[in-house]
């Protein structure tokens, strides 16, 4: 058995890791790390853990993480995996990291973006970027897996393939995303407020201001080989989980529905956990609670565009899902194991 | 007062415009028509009226209407107003249409888009398009005002002022809408289904199949002063009510963010129920049981692209809200007469 | 006009009574009061009130409010009004208290729920309580009325004509509510939080914590001329409005369903806001952003019950509609001026 | 593996023990069959189930079962299982009704309730009602299971301890339950229609009405061995699964919430699915998805009442996973087999 730390294991994300481990063949979680109720039970925190959960929290201690866990999964605010990251990796600990700080390989674009010069250099060089099915081989051997942002991992689902196949122009990419409100995290704030979320939609952060943005545009431009620009526009929609990315691309050359479908079928094809759909189009549902993806593909042949339509479970193959899925490469195991495939639909 | 027959009283837009008519100052619901239940009362459909429920419903037919009414509101499905507008209108009854039947004055676009030749073309010519903003001078004096669609009203909103400035390209517009689940009428469906649209969003009829696409394109045609090419991609999120559009145009020249907003600040200058915001970014619930409408407009100066979200109440500026709005106008109201302008949030 | 000044007009009810004020006949916000936004616009708060959102806010601030107003709604927490109503009386300014300090006539059981003993008790015993149709003419000349909790408005409307009637046993009466989350206020917390109350229902403060309970036993007491007990349970239901109270009490004597309805009908004859339903049920929706109440009972003949619900708006009829109710009795205007009648659904 | 057969598999109860069945390691669907759509894929219906979705649905031909399946899972709407369970069980095919068809000792009720005469009372004597918590050695040799209704299950699980233990009277039970919209299945209504579901809750079928007040009636009469009236109250509640049971029950004599706690823990000291909380109270979405019930007491001392509560996921506990529980004790099995403990929370 794998033997895993969740560092931040009150927060959704982190939760949710705890729920997927708590059945999964080949690992368990060994260590749960919470800087502000470390001492505490997980289950006091999260009362529906029940019998599972009475496994105590500590504090994120890189001694303590060390001594009891393989792999750290660290689920923590902004630039606070800087400092943990490189004293866990030298003791021996691999990681991945749910948060951002080592997902950009622009400096520049970090400091940019997170408020400050990265502090970790040489070992933003030696991340991985953990999405597994574009970046298989190298998860397998990494020490230090950046899992993608939610918003990313939808966006690069629905447009790497068309990216990959030269099929569209890249200095003219859309991204329109609509997230749950899980994805703003578990802090309480208006925002997240139930009678200001509820029955309610709005964009935000607009006009490349989220820190997503240069996360799609690097990951495109691998695909291309070229530099990409996208325009990235993240919603808050009233659900509790579910992402959905509508992307927009300017075809290169004439391309019907039914060849960029196939495009997609084959990109996919070896895929267990990409479904390509050939009839009616993703919703998010469809995928919740799993580590599944949902996409289709239409041309708009009267503007010459491409539609790429993706959906995930932000907290599953948009967090949880896809560090189960990383550490299953880590440590050679089935890369599907622990992770549920059939949505909890309706 | 302005004696208003409502066709299709029952149905969710038509409801709306009974609740704005019954505390409107200066007209009143004089006729309630109900194809299927013609002989009860509207409060025996919809109990939340109480009182004001008492009022028996008729059938649509043409005499009784023309003897009770000066204007009639149709909200009825497609290609059911092309027989009895001309029938009302003849008889000296104005007409507020919700449908599409008199919107595209391209004939054969309505052909395509709504299943079969239009019946009464001399009518559609005669017809105007009823988004008061755009086409106030025209409406005062029509008899056949075809009121917009809700996916057009938020739409025109958001791209108008930059079509009308030339500061856009017009052949590759793009307009990603979210829409609360009264859009799809209050016939039961499996995709109305509270199980299938609770806490999902997915999107439907891309590329181009929708209806509202040739009208987006129409109407910004006309600001442009030549033809519009636009993708038009609806969704469906889960709320009752509100329609925000998100919308995407390459610019044709540098233009900042401020110079954009001044653009549509002084476009919107003499608009009551128009909200340009400054800060901040439009909401739907914030025009939750309003009239009102919600802009606001970016620059992603880094891809040069216009980006302008517009959000309304589908069932307020979407469809009661403006038909009442028309009909203030038609009949030499103040315009803003019985509208409510302060939503109902939270 | 009527002067009213709104303290605490950030919080949910603040805000939803100036949306009442803003398209009242009779009355109008001349002051707006808040301890931690004075200076701002109150539509920099609620970016929803476009045009109507310019006026300032100022401090809670006797003097200043007493030079502008002659009637205060205080929207404020537990046990702020104790100092702030009596200095505002003093100058003059009549008061409608949103919150609880002046509804329980009995000192201990005050000083037993709010956290100690009640500072101002001579007020408390000129205090009115503000549910108008029961104490409609006490509030007429009152110069500080107790405006309802929602959990008891819901429950009173549902019990007291049954109880009035000797009807039922008063020591074994059960309310079980079920409310919206705007009850529990605008500030955020991880009860609030959309990600937890969406698609989630729970108890809390069961067996007689709720503060509510002596309020809902006081008022029932009045009507039974006797000493009254009841269990009350409050629920949180996903949704931002609504409140319904299922209450539950033992015949006295054989009662028919049609007989307890006769009663009801009765009771609330002239009651405009009061809907007793014939057939159907109560829905919260039905009263959503109106002054309403829906009402309805059933003979349980089985086991000799009564079973009585009602439903309300809990910021309408159970907060700013009904202050507005009592500002309209207090000041001789029409009773239901300015209050919607027709609710928001779908 | 143990063959199973779902019949009724498109339906909501139905599709929920698919998805359990597909991840379990014992028991596996071998047949699925559907009146409406045999022929087609369960995955053409239900597109989440992907890789997963493509047996294809026979009929439910009697014979076709037989061959393919050891057991039979029947979710048919009411009446319909009279004729086929004894069809299968003729057969050799063991059954698990998720109707009420075998569920009611008494054929009188059965008649008033289910809108006829029982057309097979041999196999009604023989029928074991398939709470395993409480019929646990029953259902290891049953041929006919009668899998509980949703309400009557968490009902119970509230309610039974108390009564078992003699300390609640039993002639004045109440049940006020509130449930989430797959309660009222799959098929689209003007009731499960969101926009009329959404920020709403209402009661229905009060004071005797529903189906299920005798089914807790008759398992409670078990427990107490004397007769027992109960008032039921079902509410639907804006989500999508989920049933939370809050009942009322006369205490005989003086109990403490410790003492109630105590019992109940003692109760259920040995039952893996079920949680009694010490602290906090039942939330539905603590149970979704999973076989889990959460259960909590209270006193009210001033009046001498015990307050209970359960919640489950409606058609986890509620309906499929008590299927698969029963089915797993059915065919010696582990009874957790397949069956998910931790809830998608958030």
């Amino acid at each position: 058995m794998v033997a895993v730390a969740i560092v931040g294991a009150t927060g959704y994300a982190g939760v949710e890791a705890f729920r997927l481990l708590a059945g999964h063949p080949g690992a368990r979680a060994t260590y749960l790390a919470s800087h502000s109720q470390a001492g505490q039970t997980i289950g006091s925190v999260h009362v529906h853990l029940g019998p599972f959960g009475e496994m105590r929290m500590g504090p994120p201690d890189p001694d303590a993480i060390a001594s009891s866990a393989e792999v750290a999964l660290l689920s923590l605010p902004a630039r606070q995996s800087l400092d943990l990251a490189p004293e866990l990796l030298r003791r021996g600990v691999r990681i991945v990291d749910f948060g951002g700080d080592f997902r950009l390989k622009d400096e520049a674009a970090y400091a940019r973006y997170y408020g400050g010069a990265h502090t970790a250099p040489e070992w933003l060089r030696r991340a991985v970027y953990g999405l597994t099915e574009f970046h298989r081989d190298e998860i397998a051997s990494a020490d230090l897996v950046a899992n993608p942002g939610c918003y990313p991992t939808a966006a690069l689902f629905a447009l790497r393939p068309a990216v990959a196949a030269g099929a569209v122009a890249t200095d003219d990419l859309i991204v329109d995303a609509k997230s749950g409100v899980t994805g703003a995290g578990r802090q309480p704030s208006q925002a997240t407020h139930y009678a200001e979320a509820d029955d309610n939609v709005w964009p935000y952060k607009l006009a490349g201001e989220h820190r997503h943005t240069p996360e799609i545009e690097q990951e495109l431009a691998l695909a291309a080989g070229s530099p990409v620009a996208a325009t990235f526009s993240p919603h808050q929609v009233p659900m509790s989980r579910g992402l959905l990315a509508t992307c927009y691309a300017r075809l290169r050359r004439p391309w019907t529905t039914a060849e960029a479908m196939a495009c997609y079928r084959e990109a996919y094809a070896a895929e267990p956990f990409v479904q390509v759909l050939e009839e009616g189009l993703p919703s998010t549902k469809a995928t919740l609670g799993t580590n599944c993806v949902q996409v289709a593909v239409r041309v708009d042949a009267r503007v010459g565009r491409l539609i790429a339509v993706a959906a995930i479970d932000n907290l599953g193959k948009g967090a949880a899902g896809q560090a189960v899925q990383n550490v299953n490469r880590m440590f050679g195991l089935q890369e599907g194991a622990g992770l549920p495939r059939i949505g909890l639909m309706p």
